[in-house]
């Protein structure tokens, strides 16, 4: 099974606020990198130790500061402490299994969102929790592991021509936003070109397996659906708060991304409704495949047991069986044996079954 | 499959804003045409390049601007300035993956619609994007390729009894939605003609591929839906909107697409409906026709396995076998089976299965 | 098929408020009738044109002018002259399409309800497009043919007994709706009638015509049920509004078409699972009808092939078969076979197959 | 089937208002039982004509007015009379086919609710209509036959250590309410164990007669669903009205009821939870049962078609067949059999069949 | 079956605010725990009797009183009368039947949650009712039984270096409830360890048991979805509520219980699709089965059965059969039944029955 059952590994009797790591360590030591501009200047940096990242605090311009890789708990813990966090952010960054959502606090917003990537060689959805916290001027991003969807976002930060350089912290949030739900486009287009893969098995060859992993799939559709869908409410909540961190000119931005949301979640439902339809196919081609068993078998006995007894009648051994020394008797019975058999072929053509 | 996955070609990526046509391009160059009028002139004009369009933009009385083709970027480009439109908008515009919906500018008021019609040779519906721009007595529509349903709204502006010539560009806003909304109603009546043919191929002689056919008008019909049902909201929040730009008495007018945008909808549940009826009534009958090749086997295998075993008892070699050579024997045998042969064929008369 | 699937005849094209008659033409020529009456008097007329309708416009007393036929649109022109109604209502009225609604004007109140009646013959619902205006002492109804359920209403006014004669223009229409849903209660009867006789049929003998009709009966409901559901909004909206129409005195009337309404609504649900039900039954009948088939073939295959093997092999040919020749072989033969028969049959037994 | 389907016999064409019993009489005369109460005295009555029961209606104290039988519709005309109450909530009383609602009058409240009890015989649920007035000091029920479920209540008033003695009329109200919901649990323990005798039904013998139960019960959980549902938001209703009839004190004592109600309709849920799961047994069990008989029949072919034709083959009468005259042809034969005989058997060991 | 229906042992006919147990007794008499800690004294002790508690009614810091087991109805009374609190309340703590629920009274809060554990013997769902009384510096807790998840709150309490300490009674109150929640996820776990067991036994070796566990885990999810989804609602009355019991600090850790019942609703919701997935694997699997029988049965029936033909001809004792003196012949017959054979073999490939 593509996608085993996720275990929770459950925090049960551990103080709220205390900071555990919860989920897969999959780095070997957490990156610290960050980016600070202002329309003329752009310096971008990846620091050795989180002290360092306390400069950053107060310097001029819009500051970006991603951490990728969570289990160095006593990173998140230092962060928080530069930002003045509450520890139940500092616990949910560190989850992650997280559900998107966006919390307001008294200095900062803090979101948490799922970036999703295909596995082309697994066949599944790849899932990695993004946790955002946006302060006056500065965005903080905490990822799982290196390896982002942010790329595009760094070439326009570093190069002049762009807006984003002119815009400030609420903007670079929201690009980073809108870069993880743009991802999501692609990522539909690989489950579309995977469903086109079973719907071509499931017409030629369908097997056992195939519905294993038509339901694979429908459970794909249902973990991208959980994490596409409360993105929604989170932006929708973000437009209406009245937060000073966020500009009107940037609430028409999240406009877009609600949008996007939208058309993503409606995909999916179109998609899962497609794979409910393999579902419907695969079973009607079961019922087909035994029908043509059965027809099979129904072809064969149904010629051949007559004509068997009609053998078995001339080799019984009765002294007084006037027909079998007959001079004709043997053409005959093979002449009414033929006769049985077109009636036979006949009747089946009628039938449609052959 | 009439309708394959529609690729989303994301434009993830991109900074927001940037122009890109996303969908297919459907015409060579892109055709401008204008309508100019007021109660007593009425103006048509093909333009040969966007420029001329600049000319129309002070004009009086109502302007309707049809640009067809969106894949040349610069013309939309250029009527954004002209016009002053948000980025963003000009975005949704090039955009043909939108949903149906309408937003609020400070200047403007923004629609997308789906244009839907029917192609009888694959059967399948296909669609089109139209974007609306309403300005101050101006209407800007954007189509993605040549041919429409305006045909009518264009004979009434070009004559003088009706009273869209007296009326502004609000009035000439909600006759072009409700014209794509009324042409729903015949692709409804193209569909309820395939759903009948299916009934039949269902009833009469149902293969493989006739399941295939019912998922792919569901998928068809959930397309169709997921096309209508936005503009229920779109229209609805046109009616609520305080805008200036659309006066009290198209309201009212508003009120009526409402309506039928309802009726749509309805009618589209109906035919899913249908659609499932279709399904059941398939599978019942495929397991109708498995009983029926099971019946056949039954009857004959009933009859004369046993026939053939009394045959095979006669054709036994034992010295002592008394029955052998008595007299009368062979007809008794005769009798036996004849009887054994009537008494089943009772059987299955009673069993109804005769 | 009982219920053919409803065209559109679309009149996408047209401009809106033109007055065309959508919908079958059912009557020759449309019959007009009026009743004006107060506490003390009471006139019924038949009109020979719609002319004559305008002289009651000014009438004392409660008036209701009652249209039988829809398809002379210059009559329905008229009217909305004499009452000045809004050329969008006017379109409502004949096409025959609505959805039940009320709509409130500046000077009229307008509602379109389906009278739901029952066609034995055919067994099949039929609906009736009714459309009421009730503006100041005057109720208009409009019915597509002659023949309705407003008998015992028409006799109530008659008879001067009856608090109807001294109640005002919006008890008579609060009377007409009434007298509509209360006759959905005698087609929920005749439903259930044929609800009963399809179970029968499916415990009984169904066949593949069987399943036709419950799914013919499934979407008799679902049209059934669109009639009915939107009735309860639009009452709901009349007790809201504070239209001066109505009088407070009505509204008490109107929660009490209300509550039928959702009685029926409640029926035609526990119908529609009913309904299911017989779809479940039916499939369970057919399996087991399959399994009775198999039961039968395996029986006689299971104790006759046996056997015919045991009489298969006296019937070799070898030279050295010592039992052959013995003197009790034969016999012996008969009771092993007995024996393997009495065995068999034991065993299906234990089975309970028989 | 246990629950034929209700007749509506529906009173279309009678006046609003109009008193007539519809439901069937129960009774052969109503029985009017009165009890009158305060801290202090307690007075049980019962009353010969509906006249004496005008002398109550200015009593001190609290007064409980009880109908048994509705038939007689001049009882209620007079009740109508006396404590002078709105024509349709007298046609509601005698209306059996109500669904569960309260409703605001001027000088009362009047609430329908259904009292549910379990017909151990016909293994059905019974439904009877009980109506509530609450007027001032007054409690009236009216119930369509004698014997309920009131008779703690009546105990508990005739002793004096209840509290109920020194609440006024809105706590009887409540506390006669509470005992019909109360009720549902018992009747809830019946269906419990109706379900599990069905369990044992359709694991041990299921008959086509088990989905007919299983049927019967989901439709007997609709109609129990539907007649305790309204009742939710009925005491809704109560506790958020302002009305002056109910005391703050008795609206805690509803928040009570609420939960009561909420928690019947969960265990409702379940229970169809429970049967939906039984219907899938049932199913999953007669494909089983198919698929035992299928390896019989393919057990008992596979091993005697192919042994019969080795049979066969040494039955042939060519004058030329070296084997028969071979003195060991004969047990070399059975040992070929014996070893197919075995070959099979070990193949199905495998296969799992045996 | 693991989950048997639970009666609900109805008290119909008790007065409301009757004291009376409703549930099991689970253990021999109650156990009284109480715990009383500031930031640096903590003192623990098991009282002997209630009595005992109302020390500490007026004791300072915070207060937890522990009572295990219910069914000494005197105990709940006494707690009654010390704290002050409504019959009802203390009825709803006795009647184990309770849905989870938050009520507001005058002076306390007032809290019912399902303790849920897993029985890894019985393998399935336990569930024990847990009451909270929120009074000001005190929590008094019922539970059914000694035994519970409270363990590691009780250990923060007796160490002084956790905040636990610092923070009053609505802390407790909310750091229990959370513990409780917290445990949730161990539990959803063990459901996902059984689903995967269930998934390897559908897809290896499903028999009729197999669906019936499916179903039993079905109603175990609906089970446990039942006691976690009203405590989404129960935390979000809680912080909305205005109540002064509760501080604003509290408030911000509620939240994140909220969020944690979110994520166990969703995981449910998400086992629940799977089961349902195991389901349909389980039927296709049986329709394999059934379709592998078939195709055996038909392979040896349709190769032997014309064989059996051929031999049956020659076995037929005509005085005039040619073939029979040929010297040939016998051979010749072989080699057309081994030509047969083969053909029938390819016929096989070629249709992947093989």
């Amino acid at each position: 099974m593509a996608r085993s059952i996720k275990k929770h590994r459950s925090k049960a009797g551990l103080a709220p606020g205390t900071l555990v790591h919860v989920g897969e360590q999959l780095v070997d030591s957490a990156r610290i990198t960050v980016m600070n501009y202002d329309p003329d200047n752009c310096r971008e940096e990846q620091l050795k130790s989180i002290e360092a990242a306390g400069e950053y605090r107060k310097a001029d311009g819009t500051t970006w500061l991603n951490i990728d890789g969570l289990h160095q708990v006593e990173i998140i813990e230092k962060i928080g402490q530069i930002y003045d966090l509450h520890p139940l952010l500092l616990e949910d960054i560190l989850n992650t299994n997280q559900r998107p959502k966006v919390e307001q606090f008294d200095n900062c917003i803090f979101a948490v969102v799922k970036m999703i990537s295909y596995d082309d060689q697994k066949q599944c959805i790849q899932s990695e929790q993004v946790s955002f916290v946006l302060v006056e001027n500065h965005v903080i991003s905490f990822q799982e592991r290196v390896g982002d969807v942010f790329g595009p976002v760094r070439d326009r930060i570093q190069n002049t021509r762009w807006r984003i350089r002119k815009l400030g912290a609420d903007y670079l949030f929201y690009a980073l936003v809108d870069s993880i739900v743009d991802y999501y486009f692609t990522v539909l287009d690989k489950i579309a070109e995977r469903i086109e893969v079973l719907q071509d098995e499931v017409t030629l060859e369908p097997t056992e397996k195939t519905i294993q992993k038509i339901h694979e799939l429908k459970r794909e559709m249902l973990f991208f659906r959980r994490a596409v869908s409360p993105i929604r409410e989170m932006v929708n909540s973000l437009q209406r708060d009245e937060s000073k961190l966020i500009s009107d000119a940037t609430r028409i931005y999240l406009r877009d991304v609600y949008d996007h949301t939208i058309q993503v979640t409606e995909a999916i439902e179109t998609y899962r409704e497609m794979i409910g339809g393999l579902h419907d196919t695969y079973l009607s081609s079961i019922s087909n495949r035994m029908n043509a068993v059965m027809k099979v078998l129904t072809i064969i006995a149904t010629i051949f047991i007559p004509l068997t007894f009609v053998a078995g009648i001339y080799g019984m051994n009765f002294d007084y069986m006037p027909e079998l020394h007959w001079r004709w008797s043997y053409p005959a019975v093979w002449i009414v044996m033929a006769a049985m058999f077109v009636v036979m072929m006949l009747y089946f053509k009628k039938k449609k079954w052959l």
